[in-house]
């Protein structure tokens, strides 16, 4: 199965849109969890053990674990064991680098920690991309428009009348070749995500922003979904694992997902339902 | 000091532009070092001592460094340990993300690192970029125009009548009110490099690409100084830091350092003599 594939078979196989980012702080997790020997994995592999069966990705940004420096490698590590092989996980790591220098970024995200998929920056433009693509069964989404306020400083600039985002969507598309290209589009920018969708019919769709960050559910479920309904993840972190602060997070984190789950189909019900 | 009097001060006294890379591979360094306990940190730390009063910084470019896994942390640590205090560090990591996720990978490079400086991509915008700059001592190099083929796919598309990369710098000049922010120009653009320190006459440019990637010396001097000849930081990586596979490594890096200095330096006395 190509990378595009996998995310429709998980999808169909939980029934589920849903990516719980494992955006994991510790200044934020339950204070009982902080004894622990490895309070971050602990926290991580009780909110995989609560929700595995209610998602179709699990998405870590880099970010919150190179912070644990020393740690870092065997918490990824660790954490990317705990969740099943069918499940798609998503290394939002945003990098892009020169030829040799992304080899090294790819090799270590794909090959020795084993994500299904990365977050890639276009900036750089084909070859920072293209070691993330090399295998049609692992993915690279690449940013076109971001959830945050800064998006609007270079990605809405008007290139030849399109926005440089449209740019970014038409040359994804032209590395799609292995069917393993992916797009980020932020929820809080629902006419983009139309947009983008419109341009990109084929392309998975990762959205964050749903939350903590205020995007519209609805909208991200409508025009992120291709035509049959599938092909947006839909990522929200902060407020599903964060639900609870006591004893009962995972299954707090289980109650937030299986509801963002369930509103989502609801919406792909009243959407998509005519054309499945 | 802000940054960008740091880089000034420290170009003066070793009377060098030169930026070693540390881009380290343990495929490519000296067979004798490999059965070191860490031939990574050994070889920088090698490299380091024969050329620390020849250079005005040092760029470690992460991928190589996150590739190690469970040695990076360490390996990072120790080489930025061994480099003296007054010498520009680089944590050439191309880094970006939404406001909470890019403090993070600030806190982790410039706080828990120490790095002087770090590399930022730009397409995100500003709250991506902003933590980056927190501290006027620290700087942050955005990317402009880069060395690397896939540069055309982007940074050059006209946006009002300029390329898109005009634009960054524009911004970047904005984003420069505690003086410590740069710009990364490659060395295989020098009509790019002209352009840029015409329009951003007072940021440090880091100049990668000459060497290995065959960028044109001469013209990264001419055009990437600034008015006294100062503030254009070359840097160059494979060729020096690779210059022997023998015991001898570190005496001809040092070799290749000087020589780079002195051609840089005659460059200098051609162009800038008059006006310092």
């Amino acid at each position: 199965m190509n990378f595009c594939q996998r995310v429709r078979s998980v999808q169909r196989k939980n029934r589920s849109l849903v990516c719980v980012g494992l955006d994991t702080d510790l200044n934020r997790i339950p204070p009982f969890l902080r004894t622990h020997e490895n309070p971050i994995f602990e926290f991580n592999r009780r909110i995989i053990e609560a929700t595995k069966d209610l998602v179709c990705a699990y998405k870590l940004n880099l970010a919150f674990y190179e912070a644990l420096a020393e740690n870092a490698w065997y918490t990824v590590h660790q954490t990317l064991a705990a969740i099943p092989e069918e499940i798609i996980t998503i290394g939002d790591a945003k990098r892009g680098d020169i030829g040799n220098s992304s080899e090294m970024y790819a090799k270590h995200l794909i090959d020795d920690y084993e994500f299904t998929s990365t977050t890639v920056n276009p900036y750089m433009g084909f070859d920072s991309v293209a070691p993330f693509l090399k295998n049609p069964r692992q993915g690279a989404f690449i940013l076109a428009v971001t959830s945050n306020p800064g998006a609007k400083d270079f990605q809405y600039l008007p290139v030849r009348g399109r926005p440089l985002y449209e740019h970014v969507v038409r040359k994804a598309r032209k590395w799609n070749t292995g069917k393993n290209c992916g797009l980020v589009v932020g929820a809080t920018r629902p006419a983009e995500i139309q947009r983008v969708r419109k341009l990109a019919p084929e392309l998975p769709l990762l959205i964050p922003g749903v939350g903590a960050q205020g995007g519209d559910l609805k909208a991200a479920v409508r025009y992120g979904c291709d035509d049959k309904g599938y092909l947006a993840i839909i990522n929200v972190s902060r407020s599903v694992i964060y639900a609870s602060q006591g004893e009962d997070f995972a299954d707090a984190a289980r109650s937030a997902t299986l509801a963002l789950r369930n509103e989502i189909n609801t919406y792909r019900g009243e959407f998509f339902a005519k054309r499945r």
